[in-house]
């Protein structure tokens, strides 16, 4: 059985491609996960997107009580930022959690400046496009092997 | 065909009319779209009312993605001064939102007094009751005749 | 007919028991639920527990909707620091809400020093893990008697 | 005899037109009055325009004084960030002041985004060009009527 | 020999019953006591009631060194919100310290949403007027039994 | 010649007598230039109000050029809470300014709770009503006898 | 029998005419005494000096318990800036606390221009050196006749 | 025709050489200027002194619409920490203002270490004497040549 | 007749030895007093311990009147960090004052890391244990010979 | 020839391995850089490490002026959070520096939540381990083929 | 002999001429010393450019102990704002030094809105590009004259 | 072989004697090491004094590897309230660190209140004087022996 990985992505990340372009980039989220399928043909790539900050809390539960998966990339979007519920559902969970941001939020406005989850997941990568998911399942894989 | 606009409102504005009339008024919201109809019997207005942050924001992505819907009248209530996701997901799409408030937030507590929405809205109308609305589909006509 | 106390459990309170037990202590969501009706026989304790702000607002709205209930407890979780829009709900209903927690809130993080909800609610009680539930039921008996 | 709606311009809002058009636009003082007037025929426009605080004060205190005005409205400029002198004044007085921006001042600079006067006005309408004039009469129309 | 819990009040609540009773009830110091001793016969209730910080530290310590009292039940009133001294009483000792108060401080002004106290304390009660203390005692007893 | 006391009054305190009677009392300006004049009789009493910033300093300098002045008595209203000038101005004059306020206005909001002036000021009297001027003069006369 | 005005000194203020002098004068606690008592010849000044925050709360609840008191001056050295719990003791007693201080503490460290009192005191005199007690005793009598 | 350059002083730089010397110096405003057209005969200087904020920002747009006028040397006084109004005044017009202190105003108190003119001058010069000025106007001749 | 050396401690020192001694170490207040005494035979140690903030100061003041004392050791515990009376009593007396602490403070809680105190202290040694009063009873031994 | 890839690494790193491993681990900086000698053997690794805030400003230089090298991975330690100086560099540079850190910055005391390089930087890694570099390593191989 | 000022330079600005020449201009760091000693060529200028925050207070103190320096050009780069330890050098040296800076600091980041040094230099002169340099040479001339 | 204490001094101590002298005296450092040796003889110091963090660093990283040394004892000057990276190489260590201070950094300016390396320091001692290394240095001897 190939092990799971499940991505979760966060709120308007669903308009990713034609949503502000010049931050987030021309690639759409079906392109990310079809680079991760190609650089990781033996990883099943589970992919929820949300706009619900409750509805990635459930993801996250999900992901932990299916036992095939060795990890999670989580890019919470805004809820990065706000949501201390997220957080919490992080720490209560025991696999890794990587962070992923498309865009470096450090060089953008204060608010995005400070992630209220950052502490409790494993690690987090941030600013390098869709790469930021292909390092971070590379990382995934590193360690459960 | 009518052109539309949608109006979307945020949590407790169910509870209009009833909830602390001394600060919101008496005025329910099914009479507020009523009021709106009859003012611009020309407009289609839709209409969402959710308790749920992210449903706000599938509301705004499905205004957004309707080409009948020429502007956004949003009421976000208290996730105006929380919620970073609707105002990243207001910046992800490219028509205009107005937001509006019944009551004037600034005479009220301090952390009602910043709102996360204002600086992606088109423009903000806030403490006119009712009129508030009214006068934002007026700003929309204006832009779109 | 039995007097009926709403119980409204936030985000991830399912996992009670196995999350974080040294902060949150061996006992199950189930089992606080069970200590309630085992020490009040003569109350119906409805039980609402969600990873969503929004089904928390509309859990509230319910609550009051329902003339058999006569006060709500409730643990709101991560979103008891974060939720204006909860906050604004306790505020918009008439029924007595007791806020609870397990946890000594005041003991862990700044950030969960600042409850947003504490000044619309009756009253609150913290730190004194589920009997928390128990004196608050405790405290509405008392009140509607 | 006509109502008169009293309209009081702030610093620098004599050089409308030319100053920072990117921000302000195009539009002159002498338009936003004439588009007014064009709009309200029925209603008698009074305008001053000053850049010192105390004559936005002493224009407030003769509006007051005026049985015929129905209503003020306040584009203060810069001082709505940093008059609390202006902001005793509105609250001395007893007819309704409605503030209005032409530009969003909270897509501005964060010493823009607090307005020291917004809480003793009746509302404000703030980022909708000249039509935040029209607007602001519209409603004192309303309200008179 | 009946178990012993110490109740320590603090600054103005010998004032209780005329002391501003739209905050804080009409209900005196002596009729708190009285109501503790009736609900819990079995129970011994010493009271000590004092205005200043260093008293409520000596009484800490002296309900500390009495082997029969199980547990302490302390309103420190404004010391609540100022005394780290009485803080690091609280820490020093090995016996439960429920933080009670009459009055939900969180509906107050801001100086009293912080409260010094609370982390140490094994938990806190607040806004249930005199039930505080009761529900408190119930708790202690609870916990010894 | 009998000795002069300037008292300057800053914004809005023309409206006194008629302006929120809640705080500043229903006394007018005039009434309480003639308590002045009545209790001191051997004393000139030159008065200015101005709801202008840059008039309250050019009557400072006034006065303190004015050989027969022997002190001012400074209310300087909102101005008191953001003017950096004025404070400059009382700096950079000899001669004995004392601050006064009717109302209490640390009993008010915030940002009336700092003066930018206080620290210059001889000394200050508020909350006292119309006496806080009389008190004022007298300390003036206590000083230069 | 003549009207008694309570005089409430507190700490360090026994050191008065050795403590820096250059900040609070050369007049001891004695001569300010006996200075009222020289100017209101009709008026008993019953007089407390302690070091002790809970000893000024005694004090006020003794002099509110006294009738024949009409008034207190309040002089709360340092706890002025510190003490919630002397606050409370003020707002809970329905006789006027003229709040005095001798320097001006709004020249001196940022600490010592908030003052927790003056907000609940009915005014307050700074600056005037042992003036401050006479024009608050003045202030008293008058309101008293 | 000679170059233009327009000096403009803020409130209480009409005291210069008596008001308090040891931070100002003895020289005084009057003698700037004639220090300045003895070093630039060939320049005319126009020269405003004002304690009105309002003045200020009309000097500024006068010697925006003098054609003759080169530069603009600005030394705000107070208002430099506190006049957003003249700071839109400046970005406003197009011509160069150099902002200038006689003082060091980083050595003196926080509140003038933020100066709300400089980000929108085209430099500052503070802390030289009069020799600000001449600095300034050196500046001003070297870009217009 | 031997120098004498008051060493003063503060709130829950009684309690050294057996609280937190994680934090405090094992050695009980008795204990440091004889270590000193035996470092120092030709010293005479007076010792004050003392719950009550106003009873320092009432022993600080005691100190500076007995002709015998060469200098103080003040240890005020959580007063540290609270009492601007203290502040205010040291810098009231003459006696050079070293403030002493048995833990690191500043590797604590953000709230210890801030002393009222050390300012008007004649200098401050923390973090070394017992010690510490040995060190501050050396200097003033160097002090004073 | 072999593409180049600068690693720069700060103050205190030179000790790992040895320091605080429960934070940074047992792996010694050798093995990181053998780590990634082994991983990409068709790359060369120049290495830095200093404890000099300015030496690593001049091997930024030092890179950028090297054509081979195609990118920069930082670990600037504790400078990360202190040292605008850096960023600076790193802006003043054109190639893409990627920030690491082996440990979870975020998890840690609040002054390492704020990276003042990150905003300059192409994007970072955080948390990860040695991997951070490996996979930083990865990314900069993705960019530059 | 030709009186000498010495011109430091700090991190990055070695780089000038291609560092984000948008901010910095294009001229270099050795056409800015060309510029001095064309303008004055009376003067020596020694010039020091380091990126070490150490190196910057040895060439102070060395521009100190040489008897022929009669000034110092500081331009300290990103050291201005997070330096104390240059702020300290300088205040232990008695020669005039002039901060200087090319671009308008109080037009960017917040960051640097707040210089360390500006304090206890002579005086600063910022925005005004490389004329900045000469300005503050002509300065020390006319004091050293 | 004596035990050798590393005497660590930072930036602007080489001017000890010359520097403001009412702040730090007029002792040098090569009087405080001679101090040191005299009080001392069986112990050797070495000393390094330099205005370099990174050379800071790099001594505390020597002291650490040289067997012989007992302790450290540290002034690291104005690094002392900037350095995180000296705080980290402290930590990084395991032989007692002793920070000094000549000055009382409390009775100086904000910036000076608070030390970044006090917390993982083994104590601190300040304000008195070339006394602090004497009595760092017998605190270190004490522990070793």
């Amino acid at each position: 059985m190939k092990p799971v990985i499940a991505v979760i992505n966060g709120p308007s990340l669903n308009r990713l491609g034609t949503r502000e372009p010049e931050i987030y980039g021309y690639t759409t989220l079906a392109q990310i996960i079809q680079g991760l399928e190609l650089e990781f043909p033996h990883v099943t790539f589970t992919h929820t997107q949300t706009n619900h900050e409750g509805a990635i809390i459930d993801a996250l539960f999900e992901a932990q009580d299916n036992p095939d998966v060795i990890g999670i990339i989580l890019n919470a979007g805004a809820y990065t930022h706000t949501s201390l519920a997220i957080s919490d559902a992080i720490a209560a969970i025991s696999k890794p959690v990587i962070e992923v941001h498309l865009s470096n939020i450090f060089a953008r406005e204060p608010i995005r400046h400070i992630s209220l989850i950052s502490g409790v997941c494993a690690g987090s990568i941030c600013g390098l496009g869709p790469q930021s998911y292909n390092l971070a399942a590379r990382y995934l894989m590193t360690q459960s092997s």
